[in-house]
């Protein structure tokens, strides 16, 4: 591991008090054992079942899950460094890791007592991997009133970590109110198909099936936001926190790439004839280039530490959480989202410039790391991210909150 | 086509003569032909027998034969105009296709009167595919002095467009005077074999494999260039024919990727839902990447077109090519080539931020345009163009001429 | 004069006819003698009357005047090559010589033939030297019908060449058909008063005073468009011509600024002492530097010429210009004026860079490159240039004709 | 005050403890004085007299004199903050406010206990104003052995804060040993004459001017460091608090920038005629540049308080500080500055495209934040920075120390 990576891990494990150590021996000891096949997998996507049985057995799905219910109650410091440090060895589980957490923080901050207490201790108790299936913007699946709950019909898209979860949270579109309800259902609740047809050509095991609804039963129990309700602040730190994670996603994508230039530079690297040096990391165009990449990296790293130490203190107001906090904090998540998404491509397109011709051979697979952050980084424009943050400086006005911003 | 992409392919073909529109008719319609397939035999790789016979049938073989052996004699800004157009569609084979016809040019370059005639006369007469397994850097392939000839030991690796050629141009390193000789030979020639193991994530089907050389016999008037002699400036000049050829190529992905986004914005894409406009193409913000990706892309065709005239310039000269026509043609080569590698990179991973999520469906295999380019800009680093350009700019010192430069 | 800049004048004088070579070898002589109180001027401003004189005597002001009335009847190409040869040295009295040239050219896109003839002759015979006072946006001047003329009053702010000038081209605001009339008039007509008031921190002696026109009487033989006519498509590549003259001052000021950074590291500049080279220009990053700032310098130029070229070809369709032809020229001008834009803004900030702390001396005056090109390119703003070309090229829309585009 | 930046100034002073509040206000206070004058001042250049004796009766002289000595023991963290709040209205007057800082720890880093007590205690006591002509690796300053100290001849040139100064600490070159001296001596010793010769374009009442010395008499109480002694990591931190300094100051001048353009967008400017929109402030072509222009300012600002806590940090183990903690150190600010160099030049260029063409009047002085923060940027070149950046990445190689890294 280069030098500056080392100072930042440990930097940011120290913040995070005593537990996190831990967290993060077993998060790198995960890591590796998924690169060893991360390549081959790569090639060949489709579902990893074995490995996501590695992450459960890993413990580390009930991070999230407040230690009153028996989880780990882990900061989002310590989360999202799992994920980033998992993303450097193979970014389709990271997201898939990243989601089941986002889903387990959807319940906290959607749910009532009774349903955080009964499905937060099941998700411990039962190992429950949590998959995505949430998008309030799409209409497709429609929800219609029963006297106890509700009738689910309809296909919901982009669906992460889908294929092989447990449970899902899930939204519907209510015709009545003209709004969605958010719910969580069993992934194996009758009339529910998850079909596995993603067919990107990145963050190809990410289980981010189409999800069918045919005649599906909602009780009243599982809805965590009825229709018609306008969501709280503290609801809709959600997507903040899904930008968090695809902001360390990218960022353990990036550096999964440099690290990977880095140790082909040192080991297997010749100099350029015309260059008149002993050692490829002796050239002075080589040392600017990791110079200049580095100087992408550490500073979206620096930022997306630092909106995770803000989420966690938003957080901690719980109901109490303002428009001003929420605004305040999905600012910080933009200023380091678009600096992770930079540094993410620029890394996996240089690394190349760094380790040369011979390192496209498919052996080594470099090109995931571009693949895998191309695809990621299209989840919504940077470009409006740009203007929100635009908007923010000149006007002091926050992001709209929608679930991408 | 859009329309300024339009403007330039007419405003190339009239430059170039009478003749050229008719080459360029079946260079289009070649590449339509390839490009139906190209998605499909890019996920696979490997050998394109069938569409090299296209290329063969296509009659653009022999472009580059002058006229008086039977050829068409056209000029280099043609030859790389079609290369552009096929690449495209399919810039494996516009590899091939190209190298072919720097082969070709090699031979009148450094081949006597009585080799010229014969050999390029065959080219025409047999419909001859020329490969590539020169590269005087490269040792590994030994000649032995014989009394009528040389015997060949040894491999060369990186032989584009070797796997299905009819001849090849070779290099091997003479011991005695510690110097290369250049040659050409039949490819079925025995003690020749040529692998198929080209495993590069991109320019898949370039038939770049390995050529191994056991106890190849080499007649003395296969010999281009004996051992010992220092190369004429006319020679060195198919370094430049080599380096604008990859030039031609990258512009050409670029220009596939530009097209592909432009056909999907206008076609297929959804304007966002934070954006108020109807369509995609009405967006202020993907109307400036337009406008940003193709100020990369018009300069490059711009100098690569310039540099090309210059070509024709210079090779009209023959043997009269002084060191100063030559390194003046390599550095206007260095700037068109530093600006289509940048080109080429940006316009294949800026592609998807102008079509968004949806894109990196694999049925569209848009991906292929940033894998093919990322390898093939990889032949040699982009860092030692700029310092040959910068000692020019500073002290009007001509690039070394080298394999690279 | 470096290698590079030495090919691109000789290239762009051979490719322009016979007599371009005397009339660049006046402009070299004449930037020669503007260089010597370059700075020393800049650092005074206002009005440069010796100056003017200077270029006066040169004999240039008739370049744009066709033959038949006693002009030279030189093309757009070398008109615009010595706006910027003398841009190099002094980019305020280029800006003025361009401009003149501006308002020539508008008399021949306006004027009927009578008007042409007339002042096209006392230009010549005269020795005229017409400053800018027209803006049909600017509704501050008006002026009001009389039997057979019209009589004017307002402001007319930003005239370039105004103070100092012989004539001037205006527009003002009629209040009855809503629209602009366009006529020239003598700078000394009674009513007019030029005032000297530019205090821009750069281009300080362009002369862009404030025209205040208290009842002047405007006869209708001085009337190039009346109120109420549309613009045709001939009278509109005004604005073109105008958006190409300030490319060339563009790249003027970005080549003065190359040049005068190569001549200090070649005969100034130290080693940086930890470089381990002996001279400056030995230092690889200061190479690359060198080439990095030509990449953006030498395709602007090349896009520049290209659309001087294209204009001259547009010229020569008089009344017969079309729209298409019109607007396929705007596309041509955006092109080059984005790409000089940020050639001249990187080249004069870059220009330290390879300099080092010792260049910024005020004896060198070396900051007026950044300050000039700084306030000049601001004279619209480049995003609706890019927000115009990213629409053609979505669109094949044509920019609308306006004073700026 | 944009509320980004808000943000940002609450943060870093309640990150420092109970008294920074009380700091930042009196350095606000004086920073709104100080920018009444800033414009004019900037165009005359020369001493600024009056306003150093504000800075002076500000108190904050003492910001960095241990409270031992009866100063404020402020962290440099506070006093790189007020480096950073002057530069936004004053980035000479702030360069001379932090190089004095420079001198005072500069003592404590090298002086014995003796030397300390007596010069920082009367540095309090006699509100000394510290000046810099320090600069090593300058040979042109020779010491000459007496019995009981040196006698100084010679010259240094580049010594800021040095007109106007106090009490200077200062190199000289031992020719006995080849090493030099650092000492100190008062403005006023009898062979001292400071020369106001500084004539850059920027930073021009920095007050850097030439000190001669002729035949000064050097007792050796005043040496800090004898010639012949191998600086401690301890002594050579002194360059990195010089080079965070100016990285601040960077930082000062792009924020002011930032500021100074947003006030304009909000207050003068007026849209584009072809924007559509009713306020400059809702173009989203400017939205995008001011979200553009901050992601370069704000990490820098992340980096350059992450390393001025590291520098607290690292000062804290005095004569304890290692090679490692030093160099670590040194690889943070490495990171900062580079980032802050550019964020700089960036913000004090691009301010133009956010206000447009009338903000180029000189009555605002926009210029003047490109003119002083592109001479302090050239103190030492980012091309090593980057080296060094480069081979610590690559190798885990500290920068080497020197006055420059």
């Amino acid at each position: 591991m280069s030098p500056s990576l080392q100072k930042i891990d440990i930097h940011s494990a120290h913040a995070d008090g005593q537990n996190s150590d831990d967290v993060l021996t077993i998060a790198h000891a995960l890591a590796q054992r998924l690169a060893k096949t991360a390549v081959e997998r790569d090639q060949v996507g489709g579902h990893a079942a074995t490995e996501r049985q590695w992450i459960r057995s890993s413990g580390l799905l009930t991070l999230s899950v407040p230690q009153e219910f028996g989880g780990q109650g882990a900061s989002w410091e310590t989360i999202n460094q799992v994920v980033r440090i998992l993303a450097q060895a193979d970014s389709s589980l990271a997201h898939v890791f990243g989601f089941h957490h986002l889903q387990v923080a959807g319940l906290q901050l959607y749910g009532n007592a009774q349903q955080q207490r009964r499905l937060l201790t099941a998700t411990v108790e039962k190992q429950i991997f949590w998959g995505n299936s949430l998008n309030p913007l799409d209409k497709r699946t429609v929800a219609t009133r029963l006297e106890d709950g509700y009738v689910l019909n309809g296909v919901k898209s982009f669906s992460s970590g889908s294929v092989g979860s447990d449970w899902l949270t899930i939204s519907a579109w209510d015709e009545t109110t003209q709004s969605p309800l958010i719910a969580v259902t069993s992934s194996n609740q009758p009339g529910i198909q998850i079909q596995s047809d993603w067919d990107a050509f990145g963050q190809k095991q990410t289980d981010s099936g189409n999800v069918h609804f045919n005649q599906v039963f909602l009780p009243d129990d599982l809805v965590l936001q009825a229709p018609g309700k306008t969501p709280t602040p503290q609801a809709t730190v959600r997507s903040q926190m899904a930008q968090l994670i695809m902001t360390n996603l990218y960022l353990g994508i990036g550096l999964g790439a440099f690290e990977a230039a880095r140790t082909y530079t040192k080991q297997q690297a010749k100099p350029w004839f015309a260059s008149g040096v002993e050692q490829s990391s002796d050239d002075p165009f080589i040392q600017r280039r990791y110079a200049e990449l580095w100087l992408l990296l550490r500073p979206a790293i620096a930022l997306a530490d630092s909106a995770g130490r803000e989420l966690n203190q938003v957080l901690q107001q719980g109901a109490l959480i303002t428009k001003e906090d929420r605004g305040n904090l999905a600012i910080s998540v933009v200023e380091a989202k678009c600096l992770a998404h930079r540094a993410g491509i620029e890394a996996s397109t240089q690394l190349f410039d760094l380790t040369g011709a011979r390192s496209t051979s498919s052996k080594f697979g470099f090109d995931r790391f571009w693949r895998n952050v191309r695809v990621h980084t299209l989840h919504d424009p940077i470009d409006y991210k740009l203007r929100d943050l635009g908007r923010y400086l000149l006007d002091a006005r926050f992001p709209d909150p929608t679930p991408y911003s």
